[in-house]
């Protein structure tokens, strides 16, 4: 059996408790919230569920435990200098740390990754949504008067989205007031952006996703090689089963000596499944 | 430059010619016919482009000169033993054999493993088509009084298809009974089967092809995760393609001294791709 510990119980956390204790091949090794000691910390892989710029200060103290860790590292342009910023650690204390494990970037990067494979000119589009966009919603609830926000994202087609902005005001808040300000804010300025003012935020929380990935390319000098990958899914639960499947592979590939700190796509997708090479290729080849 | 030969000139073997053109950082080390000499091929991956039953003494040829090899292989339930064949050849003669390199099995394959990885609990159903069936239509010429045939293969949804069989007719066959002999035959006498009389089966071939793969599944214990995968390409130019992208993964492999003989879903998506890591990261994740 692995042994995978979570840091970090929130959604994400808890959900990844889950996936841990439904796979058949690991064992919980232990959850931590991510002001515990975690001198006495033991395990194969451990989960970072912590908030995203926590990351990389906990994934650098586990590689100089040698133990080896999983994240959902999710600021798209910082994900190659934290592997490289890691990738030392990894090789001096003979570790493995998957960076950016979740859905997005995660197994998106690795159908992004396929698609290109399968017709390398050509665009693809990434569409998200419906669902809400953590980001849109923390900078929506920063406007002044704003008691508690949800912003919910919602594809367009070409990778452009409307924000959906549901707010609750804070006693006295003028409404027309709190719009344009959030108008005007970078997050909402550039895309089409409705707010709509609502009794409880809360009664609309739901961690709902979607994506509808689209590519149309060229294979050799073949155009018009059609794809689209569609999911509509959990959040929280797909990220923390990710999290967990990405687990069982750097415990793999630490098993090979294939030290180092890794993004999805660098991964074979047989490491991330349990049980045998040879029945994994009859089910699935 | 990595130097890619073609073995075998047919559809496939003309698509792999114009993707390995296409490529950046490939070229092209010769054509080979299927009775050609071999004994002065010299290339660092050889596409066997051959009939699929061809595939297995060509690639043992190959793994003994020391050359890697990509097939797309398709027979599915001989891909395990076919693999467990050339491993020992590979790992004897330091190379790679990356087998059933096509699009199913193939890139369908690492879908499939992903959204296992996804969702490890639930169904995956691979509809195929609308597109020709290969296996089908030969069985359906295979019939006698039939001069040409084209059985095309249409998705239902949840992994049943339709046969739509277009026949032109030898001069003096009867119709009636050449139908009642084909829906007998075990090929068809399975599924819902069409059989329709043209004059030219010839004006009807079109190399388009088509998947709907869907799985809905269970990520820890929430259930109704939801994800599907469509493509509508050109058959033999996605084909070729992947053959190409995976030999460029192969030539990586052996230069990593990971020998052996693999199938998709052990290759890491990056390796097939042309251009540095740490540029497709930024790119692609």
């Amino acid at each position: 059996m692995i042994r995978v510990a979570v840091l970090g119980y929130g959604n994400i956390g808890r959900a990844a408790e889950q996936a841990i204790v439904a796979a058949p091949d690991l064992e919980l090794a232990g959850i931590y919230h991510h002001d515990d000691n975690l001198d006495d910390l033991q395990a194969d892989v451990v989960l970072l569920c912590t908030p995203t710029r926590e990351v990389p200060a906990f994934a650098t103290i586990m590689a100089r435990k040698g133990i080896c860790t999983v994240d959902s590292f999710d600021i798209h342009g910082q994900i190659s200098s934290l592997r490289e910023q890691l990738m030392p650690l990894c090789l001096e204390h003979k570790t493995v740390s998957i960076i950016s494990a979740g859905w997005d970037p995660g197994t998106d990067s690795m159908v992004r990754a396929l698609l290109l494979a399968m017709a390398p000119k050509g665009l693809t589009y990434t569409n998200f949504g419906p669902g809400r966009s953590m980001g849109h919603s923390v900078a929506a609830k920063a406007i002044k008067g704003v008691k508690n926000a949800l912003s919910m994202t919602i594809p367009l087609g070409t990778g452009v989205h409307r924000r959906m902005v549901y707010i609750e005001l804070e006693d006295g808040a003028d409404f027309k007031t709190v719009e344009a300000a959030l108008l005007r804010d970078d997050y909402f300025a550039h895309d089409e952006t409705h707010v709509i003012q609502v009794e409880s935020v809360d009664e609309l929380n739901n961690v709902a996703h979607g994506v509808h990935l689209t590519r149309s390319g060229v294979s050799g000098v073949t155009h018009n090689q059609r794809f689209e990958f569609n999911m509509e899914i959990n959040n929280p639960a797909l990220t923390g089963q990710v999290m967990v499947s990405c687990a069982r592979a750097a415990y793999r590939m630490k098993e090979h000596g294939e030290y180092g700190c890794r993004t999805m796509i660098e991964l074979r997708p047989i490491d991330m499944l349990p049980g045998k090479a040879e029945e994994l290729i009859r089910a699935l080849v």
